[in-house]
């Protein structure tokens, strides 16, 4: 077989066999493929786009490239969840309690990673004394006992979908859907989960801005779940602003914790529930749905899942009295207040310059040895929707100096104050399944 | 400027600048752009094409990258022809002397490469002492002098080209008509000369197999001309079986001598004919077609095209004892004729299975290093739309051993016999003119 016949056939439109396809990925993988004929291939890829099956086969062949986490020592059905990216997204600390409580057990391997916040195990990391450090019976015990435990992510997942996706972004093909969908699903399905759920955003603020792109996305991955026998279901979710109020890391956690105490901020409630209610119904932990939701409901009211996120803080080591009295979460000791320059009503939130602003701050890594600033972020005071008055406060950063010119501005670009009442966007705007 | 930033604009069908062209070639070229890069803009290319604009930047941006042959100290209007490529292809050795007998300066700068049959050097090296290595200023002196003179490629022409050619050899990024004429006319206007003549090859024997891609490409390329200022023309000619009958080095030789004595070999002489009419033409050496016409047949004719011929071989210090007797040209020892296996009329003669035959016999270069035997080649002695008798010599091969099982086969197979009646195919399909 020679990989410059397996590019032609693709740029002239044909289905890659299986055979091709493995070939591809090993050998891009070992590295007797090289770049340049793989960046060839993504960019056929992306004119040509791939069948069920080719996205299917893809995404075994990357799975395969490396380790496969093995969860068969957890009892019970494992679900993982994953979120195409959103900004002030901490949904997973909600979910992740909630499922638990509900005794479906929630194996979670994360990573740090770049972006406008750390990521999960930066922002547990807000809560003193918090290790993901373990050894793979010390988390399978942990689970097992508490439904509930995250770990840095060991092991090689994926490495073919890694140097793939490296290659994809500095070639322009990362904006091929059956490749999007391949690089997530590859990453899903190597760290062992029974089924997934999956958090497609869409909007402005989400990777697939229309409405469209992200319904094709989330079929082809739910597609790819069924290809390999692993259930998945898909929620559609807006992101045409940043959910909830609080953006950086020991602010999301503390806006998670207060969900989890039963407090109603709506999208972040809604949409947790949401989810919580497709991985319980997966892992067969309710007979119907509205059962599901009831109790989901109850159990954020009634202080179950509020006991489950303290449960699992205090058996990796955290500071559980930073969870009783979230004041004394890290916070930076400026607060910059940022006033509406005229009245009118909220219409639109950029929420990537939100993100970009408390990555200004030191809430993110833009290289991977920046050190996160725990303490700094933003809270949202007004949304989509809201009315303001003139010099009434829009947000306010909570920062290390009195000042931050850069994240400031950013912030204030962010926001676009209209004179017409606006609607709030719909929250949950489908459902894909199999 | 980013690289990935150009790709995408072509990914999505923008219109690259002459900026973006010019930082890509001269990234490229210097090696700070990697070939992952340049391997997915060509695809990019292969499927959003370019503009005139785009394809003619390009192609500049390729004859910058390199040395541009200055030929201002030659005497008058030089000429160039370039044929797309074909099996059997003497036509240069012919039209070369016709068109300097007209008085009209022919400086040609060749390569041997790799092929069928050796290069236009490997060619006129049959003739025992020619040469090919002189000084500019000989080089120069022997134009002005002789009108016509051949030496060996030096300088380093179109390198971007060069580099670009061999990653779209090994991505599947050839088969772009504006890049294909690109590249061909990066090399031609780098060699300097005033105005160019393109023989486009068409049929199953040349690159392009359709008569739609080889007038895409024609006109391309006389845009490209057009964009730069260089008077560029393309006739299409009829590449379905080779040319003339002989294939091989000293056998092309023979046969194009041939037809400057007068011999009427039809195809060639009717073909080098047309060709010459628009070199002398764009050199203004007639003042009408009609005149040019009646004027290079009447040359093949009456010995000055022969003697031009005589006068260039001898220049370059070919003995001219094997150009006034043809049969002393080296011819190697053995024949072996192919017979027809039953009677009928040849239908389709494959001139690439005859390209492979000649080269199997060891008449062209598989690898570099491959030494070229002057004295091998086919002789077909049945063209299109002949009728044959079961055991009627089809084609004769001269070669260094009695037998040469996978030449046969090679050659028998480029042969259709039918029981019908078949056409001569058309020889000059179009001509395309800016």
């Amino acid at each position: 077989m020679r990989m410059v016949d397996v590019i032609e056939k693709k740029r002239n439109g044909g289905v890659l066999s299986k055979e091709e396809i493995h070939y591809f990925v090993e050998g891009y993988t070992e590295g007797t493929i090289p770049d340049y004929q793989a960046s060839a291939l993504m960019m056929a890829v992306y004119f040509r786009g791939m069948t069920a099956e080719e996205t299917g086969t893809l995404t075994e062949a990357m799975v395969q490239s490396g380790d496969v986490i093995d969860l068969s020592s957890i009892h019970g059905h494992k679900v993982d969840k994953h979120s195409t990216g959103g900004v002030g997204d901490k949904i997973s600390f909600i979910t992740g309690p909630l499922v638990a409580a509900a005794g479906v057990p929630v194996a979670k391997m994360s990573g740090r990673g770049l972006g406008h916040t750390g990521g999960t195990i930066d922002k547990l990391e807000s809560i003193a004394g918090f290790n993901v450090e373990m050894s793979k019976e010390a988390f399978t015990a942990s689970v097992n006992e508490h439904k509930l435990a995250v770990a840095g992510q060991t092991g090689n997942l994926a490495p073919a979908d890694k140097k793939l996706y490296s290659l994809r972004d500095v070639t322009a093909t990362v904006d091929s859907i059956p490749l999007i969908a391949g690089s997530i699903m590859s990453k899903k399905l190597a760290s062992g989960a029974d089924s997934i759920v999956l958090d497609v955003k869409t909007g402005s603020g989400a990777f697939m801005k229309s409405l469209e792109d992200s319904r094709a996305l989330a079929e082809e991955m739910v597609r790819i779940g069924d290809h390999v026998g692993r259930e998945t279901l898909a929620v559609i979710s807006d992101m045409n602003q940043p959910l909830g109020h609080e953006i950086g890391n020991a602010n999301e956690i503390r806006e998670a914790a207060a969900v989890l105490s039963g407090e109603n901020i709506p999208d972040l409630r809604k949409l947790s529930l949401e989810l919580a209610v497709h991985m319980t119904l997966q892992a067969g932990a309710y007979s119907s749905e509205e059962e599901a939701r009831r109790d989901l409901e109850a159990s954020l009211d009634d202080g179950r899942a509020f006991q489950a996120f303290r449960t699992f803080v205090q058996a990796q080591g955290g500071d559980v009295s930073m969870i009783d009295d979230l004041s004394l979460l890290p916070r930076a000791d400026h607060e910059i207040a940022i006033p509406a320059e005229h009245a009118g009503w909220v219409q639109e939130i950029d929420a990537a310059s939100v993100g970009t602003a408390a990555m200004y701050l030191g809430a993110g890594r833009a290289t991977k040895d920046d050190e996160i600033d725990h303490g700094v972020g933003i809270t949202l005071k007004k949304k989509i929707g809201d009315y303001v008055e003139a010099g009434e406060t829009l947000a306010v950063l909570t920062a290390a100096s009195a000042a931050h010119p850069d994240a400031e501005e950013k912030l204030r670009g962010a926001y676009t104050i209209g004179a017409s009442r606006q609607d709030v966007p719909e929250l949950i705007h489908d459902i894909i399944r199999a």
